[in-house]
């Protein structure tokens, strides 16, 4: 099977090293086209994230020989895609929220589908915000978007903030069940990654926590409702619940979001041992398909006392998998759990590159 | 005014190492009696704590000569009482929960008054369990308690768990003000300091955080009941709400506890302008009297987006002030805040002498 | 004894804030003009600060009032001058070596002088580099830095880079009692307040640590040749040795920069008793005049295994103090210790104020 | 090829979990015997490490299912080789140092080879102390060992300290090259994985470092003598020099030891192109054997001016290549680098397994 070129804006910033480091050895992915910032166009990715790269792991030789398009200049990305080059684009764009907004539509517009990790457009009520385990079947709003805006190839399909991933996704296990989710508190302890680089001062970390992260409880609470959505008469319809209450703190961890979650079952109550049951047989649309970045279960059970933890468990399968531990009763609502998941792999660039293959296997890219 | 002497039990420990240190140039107070394990036993204060001292404060030089008795043999405290060189001690002390119990009636039963920061007794009916700005009237129990067992001068008060110490006087300061508070959810994230040295391993709190503490979480759901109930019928009988549902984590932060708080409001709701109002002017039996540990402000509000922080706020006020911030209507009950505490003076060794200069002041020492 | 009133130049970044926080209770002087950016300027000082204080110690309530004036803008501060609001400033500025040396030199030029942290002048021939306990005798530069310049009251008195100030004092001392150091190897581990806020970004130092400050090493091998020279012939005559290797490493330690040093003497070769001797024995001219930020003992040993520790020993004698430990023979050189100061304090704006003690001891100021 | 099963002594401590993960799929070695303490014995191993697992990576699932046996009951041992379930053992043992060398002993006396990480026979004459790249000639001391101790198959080989991996390999490759090393100083700063579980308490790593590990210096001075020595007469001769100065520091990084070395050459001084060359081009006998443990290139030579780094480089190729970075000229000595490797892979238990391949290559095992 030959691979299909794809491209990253973005390129340089943590999510963009992260989209290249995972791509690495994609089996239908290749990275053929990378832009970033005016700053960096025009010399190789090697030369562009000299001294900047963050992560462990490194990326492909033939990438680091790439040259580094302007992002803003839609017309180069549509000449390497008529060379073959890029079929279509990761969005981990970090600039002004409408800029990014209006970038995206120009990709599109220009015939490029946009796989995008910004927030810009999680509020466009035609763009699918989709957790591939959630809501794959938002996709399905795809061709009323085309519809809606003329576009032909293009599309823009978009992620979700990565923090609500570290429990969205048992939650979703449990709805699905048949167990109707009225409440939910939520307390985020998020690692320094998702601030990006420099991001968050090591004087706000060392010895510190901070209880505060601009923008995340609001995303934290609005998020999850269209993800729980219907595409209803050519739009997304939100859920009408479950009501949420979250409080995110910045903690001195590198990677891996922990959130203390109590939820609020309706009528129908499971017990401890049924949510266990839920949570284990889980499997979902990137299992049934196969998908490569999928994780085989989407939900790890811990049953130590003291699981999961950021340092232990952020990588498990692939750092796609989430990770639950300390199931129990709550004292006001029905029950209690720890849930965790990566931030910049299931929670960013992991999860992008999911997505993208769940739109490939589906028929859309 | 001649100084009271004084003996900390469990001095060698961490908490009472903060007890001897706080103590340096207390006012009223004056350590002339240590007592720790049989090990440290016989060793000059500076020796038995060489190579094993915590803290950045040190200790008076004449405590660093007294010589360490064994904290098991109440006979060496009963000689020093008589030597004039103990009136009441303050444990600190760190072994079974059984044996404190009986060894801190062992000394109240010698005629030695016992002012702990030990667990042991704050289930036991008739000792009262005193935050000195919430409860101090719980002093009340101490005749009868003194009946109940035949004790002439001996006395056992119990401070409770630290981490509790960072919410409940904003809590109370808004029940004492007439605003019931029927439910509320606690997320804190603690400081290593709170489990002693070498307390947490360093694998655990290196680019990580623990989801768990044991015993934690019951103490911090059940002890608030007692701290809010009343003297009745010579027992203290717990208050029935608010029902609060905790979780409690370790992060990587020396000292200063901080903990998420939503609460759910009777039938009278305060504005948040109210609540702040409350909290500006809350003063309390401890500032009345002028008590010398006794913080000028018990509760200071932070404006600033991002704060209460533990490094920046631990220390306010001889680090016996509780901060809070963040303070904001919640999605689910009535409003949130961030609130935070000293967990090692506020919370241990700090309280412990404010509550034994109200002890003082009103006449039982 | 009326207050001299003076005045702070990047009052409002890290190191400004640091001498506001220090001079809060000051027996000699009074903040009364603060300078920043044109950003701060015309803002009180309260909120041009706001959410960008970093220290757990607050500022006086009267400099919360002051209005920050432009920083760029020498006349504003002559006439406060005249007005009586400021003999003399401080210079804390974050800006451009070039931009630094130059706007310094005005404020000398219009009869301000300026007691100043920054490096630009470090090298400037006639201006003093004071380690107020190493090299206090080249004040004595002033008045031929005055003439060179036909300045009339002003002048430049700079203090030498922070993390050097961990071992110099130590150095000095064995030096002056006639031990001739020769050669001397450096490791430090630097704290990352050091790099000011944002300074250095959290993911370099959340289970990590950055093995390179930039021209850090050369500081560190050259400016003790300054301080350890003489003034002769109108200049200040850098000292011949000791030659001087050093390797600078950023830590994730909140204040406190930590230093792994080993000696080669010259002939005459001290025990480390006599070492010991020395170091313990080390008073100097701040010590005789009592100085207010003068340290009892500028030199305090540590005698346990594995101190000096920075969150231990940093805040020695009102954060003045040098700790030293591990005084052991070196298998290559002669001896080897760990010597440590806070960075922030003695390495920066306590050391400021310590030169101007210093200057308005021998009538300078 | 059928794998040849192995033991592991001390299998459930730090050291013995990172054997069981590497090994999880080696292709030559499979472990099917476990002993550990009497208090594990006689459980499973996945019983026997339930909440005590500290590495992210986990086991093979076979691994869990094996009993675990009391490592001093050699016996055991002996039963399991003739079932042909352990040809050999690899020690993590964690017990006194002379307990360790006499059970060691008892491993070998009775037929079983050991490959062992503990420092009890790393001075014993007739012991080799083997870094794979640097002194595998070291292993024709084996049938001397055997032949003085009257032992047929059975013999002991060690590994050397963690922190000194870091920096001997390059060491050794430029006195290959014929550069003779005269004097080194190194300052190490070494993770808490290091010390082991619980090992580092948190109160001393977080906002700290602390300057001194127990033993470590000496360690640092004397091993690399050994390894640089030769096979002469029956034992191992130790070379000469070079003469060595360390100086051991712990810092708040999890795994990855950094050291800052100074080299003294003899006459023949190399350039840094020349030393960048030798370093770049350099292969050893685990190289050109292909041995599966064995990183492509063992020294991999980082230019930008901030690394290696612990988090971003320890990992590199299996962990077991050391990184370095930094050449430079010294000021002192000739030349300045600084060297990174993996304390627990490269250092402990992949240095370990890379031994035991080689005892293999060489039909020793």
């Amino acid at each position: 099977m030959q691979k299909i070129p794809v491209g990253v804006l973005g390129a340089t910033g943590m999510v963009g090293q992260q989209y290249i480091s995972l791509l690495r050895n994609h089996p239908w992915f290749e990275v053929t086209y990378v832009a970033a910032s005016p700053r960096s166009a025009g010399k190789s990715y090697r030369d562009a994230t000299a001294g900047r790269w963050q992560l462990a792991a490194s990326y492909h030789p033939a990438v680091g020989d790439l040259i580094v398009e302007d992002a803003n200049d839609v017309s180069r990305a549509v000449a390497a895609s008529k060379a073959g080059k890029c079929a279509f684009v990761f969005s981990a764009l970090e600039m002004g929220k409408d800029e990014i907004k209006k970038l995206e539509e120009s990709y599109a517009a220009a015939g490029i589908p946009v796989v995008s990790n910004a927030s810009a457009h999680r509020w466009t009520a035609d763009v699918p915000m989709l957790i591939a385990e959630v809501n794959p079947h938002h996709i399905d709003i795809i061709p009323i978007q085309r519809k809606n805006r003329g576009w032909d190839k293009g599309f823009i399909a978009v992620k979700p903030n990565c923090s609500i991933q570290s429990y969205m996704t048992p939650v979703w296990a449990l709805i699905q069940s048949g167990y109707e989710i009225r409440r939910m508190f939520v307390t985020t302890m998020q690692a320094v990654s998702g601030a990006g680089y420099p991001g968050v001062a090591s004087l706000d970390v060392v010895d510190n926590i901070v209880p505060y992260i601009g923008g995340e409880e609001e995303k934290s609470e609005q998020e999850p409702l269209k993800i729980l959505g219907e595409v209803r008469g050519g739009a997304i319809e939100n859920a009408a619940e479950p009501l949420i209450s979250a409080h995110c703190n910045r903690v001195p961890v590198v990677d891996g979001h922990t959130a203390c979650v109590s939820l609020e079952f309706g009528e129908k109550k499971p017990s401890i041992d049924e949510i266990k049951a839920v949570w284990s047989a889980f499997r979902a649309v990137p299992q049934e398909l196969e998908l490569p970045m999928a994780p085989a279960r989407p939900i790890i059970i811990r049953e130590e006392a003291d699981r999961p933890q950021p340092r232990k468990d952020r990588d498990a399968d692939k750092a796609m998998a989430v990770s639950v531990g300390r199931i129990r009763p709550c004292g006001i609502f029905d029950i209690r759990f720890v849930g965790l998941s990566h931030n910049t792999v299931r929670g960013a660039a992991g999860g992008g590159i999911l997505n993208a293959e769940l739109l490939k296997a589906k028929g859309y890219l």
